[in-house]
């Protein structure tokens, strides 16, 4: 039986759900890219490694809630502290000492964050990041990487999605103060900068480019790229929303040698809660202060109804707690991590190359004369629709979830067995390409 | 004793806990309205009326999850209903059922709900809003209120606190797209409008104005905005986050005869889980569509790693099913609300205004000869250090807590005896007034 037909056989409860969402919602869906053809299946429960569907088939999830489920879905430690969170209410309003739990964790494990302030989502978070940057320097111009994705603020919202040249979206203003630059080419970076530096608040970056790929940045370029924008008094933002605890018990950053100015964090740091979290020198987080600036002079960071409330705090505490307890985590799921890459680079014998860091993989299917993934422009290029028909074919015959074309991610929760099997699928695909 | 020395002494758990915020924290809080002066007491828990500080200090409850619990805190039916979810995992990153369940609720009763999207916070629900308004019409100017607030997108961040002629905020771009008007003065409103009205978008407008000062529009401003802003090809949105399903099983605006093009939801609807939402006709919404258009031509409307998660869709559903089977609970509220209201104003005999509409109000203390609060002006232009004594008092000698100056909901938790000693409560400070 060919996938699609087993897919749907297999769905049928999916199928006529997600015909009622397709009523009631834009695409059916609350994020685009949850979408997938013929139709995505719907989540009943989720536990350890497992998404199971409405009709009791259980996946193993590389999606893992975003990546931000490092250690599987419903650890049952940070579940028995949401459970208790939750007894004791889930929505203050107020202060709360949930937050310094999770604050004491962060300021000393990341040494930027000598202030921080959370906010309800890694969209909010990043957009504070550029005000922040726009205020203290008093420039306006944004610096970001072709296919470099920061969430849907308005500020970032360029260059996204290939084809770069053309805008992400209707309705935009700023794009004229956004510039894009090419991932790990320094010289040609270093030029677009040049042009704009007098007015360059900042520029902000994902150590390892996520949506654009899962493709790591060299060393030299981010280092090349903070020695110019430090010289030039603009700022250096990291956005490890999707790195920070990804890698070790902390930011990337400190691994690259690199002084970032801020750091935007969320995903992991909550535990699978709403989050999103501005760590900044306290020099410039000074700059939200309402005690030290008259309002047209300072940085309007709120954070909003949700921020900080003592369900994420908790979540988000809990899971660094035992992050940092257990170091061999992060051990055993790079491990997975570079058999997974190594295997998959073997089974598909030059016809793919698996990209990413640490517990981060993704498959490229080549096309068009590329051998080597550098930026997103290499990633755009490649065979997309043989890589969404790979996850959707492992995804139906040997129920393991990637969300189709996204990069996967170990968590705790994983096995040694489950690299084997993913090899094995994968095999079976090779062979059939 | 006075009320500053009496606070001291009952919050001195609190106190210690506060100097380690602010140690990590920027201001100490992570919305800046939550910090006053001395410190803010920490919460610990909270249950039906109460918040129950580390010190055990245990406070009635009127600012109530910034507004967002209308059945008070952790009702047990929506935590139980939270609790089982919890169990069954918090992070899906895919399509869930809970999510139908709330829409269909919500499309039920609020008629402009055609297609309905989630997000995470009531910032990103107006900044979507506004991008789907400027991508459909193609026009590229927003009009907002003089002291409305839509939360922190840059999209609107204009004229929120007074004086409304200075910025908001350093790091801003777009303030010359915005354009604001004063509410309840239709003929300067309109003036203002006519000026724009070939490159207007869209209005946003809060039915009653919440941060601005709990001022409810007078219907034949809206009305006659919403004519002139349809007569013009521009889109008229309701910002209802606060007031959608706050007065009535539904929407406010059905009540003012009124038909928007979108209303933007939160708060009530997540039952005091993280939480947005847009609501539009279809016409509009599918300009979100990934099937529709390209992507220069769509509005991209996102959601975020998030949006639609079990826990929030299962605690709004639960919530708006506890709404809509007991109506009575509005007619209570709001019976509430008036009583509040009418005995406030006789206490304070002139001294003070309160305003508002159904279970919201907020008292006004005047000064600088104003008798009357229409718009946000007015409200700024009263006594604001009165008022934040006053609510800092009765916190601190009657544990009744107002968030210092930020109006007050009433509950389903609360009882008619609350009412009569917050007005007892009222009266001693007005003796002394």
């Amino acid at each position: 039986m060919d996938s699609l037909t087993n897919y749907k056989k297999n769905t049928k409860r999916s199928k006529k759900i997600f015909e009622n969402s397709e009523r009631l919602h834009v695409n059916g869906v609350h994020h685009n890219i949850r979408r997938f053809e013929p139709y995505p299946f719907v989540t009943k429960a989720a536990k350890g490694k497992y998404l199971i569907d409405v009709d009791s088939i259980r996946y193993t999830d590389y999606w893992m809630g975003h990546w931000s489920l490092i250690l599987g879905h419903a650890p049952s430690k940070v579940q028995k502290e949401i459970l208790r969170q939750i007894k004791d209410g889930w929505m203050f309003g107020t202060v709360n000492e949930q937050t310094i739990k999770l604050s004491e964790l962060i300021s000393k494990s990341v040494k930027v964050a000598e202030k921080i302030r959370y906010v309800t989502s890694g969209t909010e978070a990043t957009m504070y990041a550029v005000r922040l940057a726009r205020t203290f320097t008093g420039k306006k111009i944004v610096a970001k990487i072709d296919g470099g994705w920061h969430g849907y603020t308005s500020e970032l919202l360029k260059t996204v999605n290939w084809p770069f040249s053309e805008s992400e979206s209707g309705g935009l203003l700023d794009e004229k103060k956004i510039v894009s630059i090419p991932y790990n080419d320094l010289n040609k970076s270093l030029k677009i900068l040049e042009d704009v530096k007098d007015d360059l608040a900042c520029t902000i970056i994902e150590p390892v480019l996520g949506g654009g790929g899962c493709i790591p940045a060299e060393k030299d370029y981010l280092k090349g790229i903070q020695e110019f924008v430090h010289r030039n008094n603009s700022l250096f933002i990291l956005d490890e929303i999707v790195t920070g605890y990804r890698f070790r018990f902390g930011c990337f950053y400190p691994t690259l040698n690199l002084e970032p100015d801020i750091v935007t964090l969320g995903k992991i740091i909550g535990g699978g809660m709403t989050i999103g979290a501005i760590c900044g020198k306290e020099e410039i987080m000074n700059y939200a202060n309402t005690k030290s600036f008259e309002k047209a002079k300072r940085a309007y960071i709120g954070g909003g109804t949700f921020s900080a409330n003592p369900v994420s705090m908790i979540a988000g505490a809990t899971t660094l707690k035992i992050l940092k307890k257990s170091n061999s985590i992060y051990r055993k799921i790079e491990n997975f991590g570079k058999n997974a890459r190594n295997n998959l680079n073997k089974v598909f014998d030059g016809k793919a190359i698996t990209t990413g860091r640490g517990s981060l993989f993704l498959t490229h299917f080549l096309k068009n004369n590329i051998n080597e993934i550098k930026n997103a422009q290499d990633a755009a290029n490649c065979d997309i629709d043989k890589l969404r028909q790979y996850h959707f074919e492992i995804m139906a015959n040997d129920k393991i979830f990637f969300l189709p074309s996204k990069l996967g991610a170990f968590s705790n929760a994983h096995t040694k067995s489950d690299v084997s099997k993913l090899i094995k699928a994968s095999e079976r695909f090779s062979q059939k390409m």
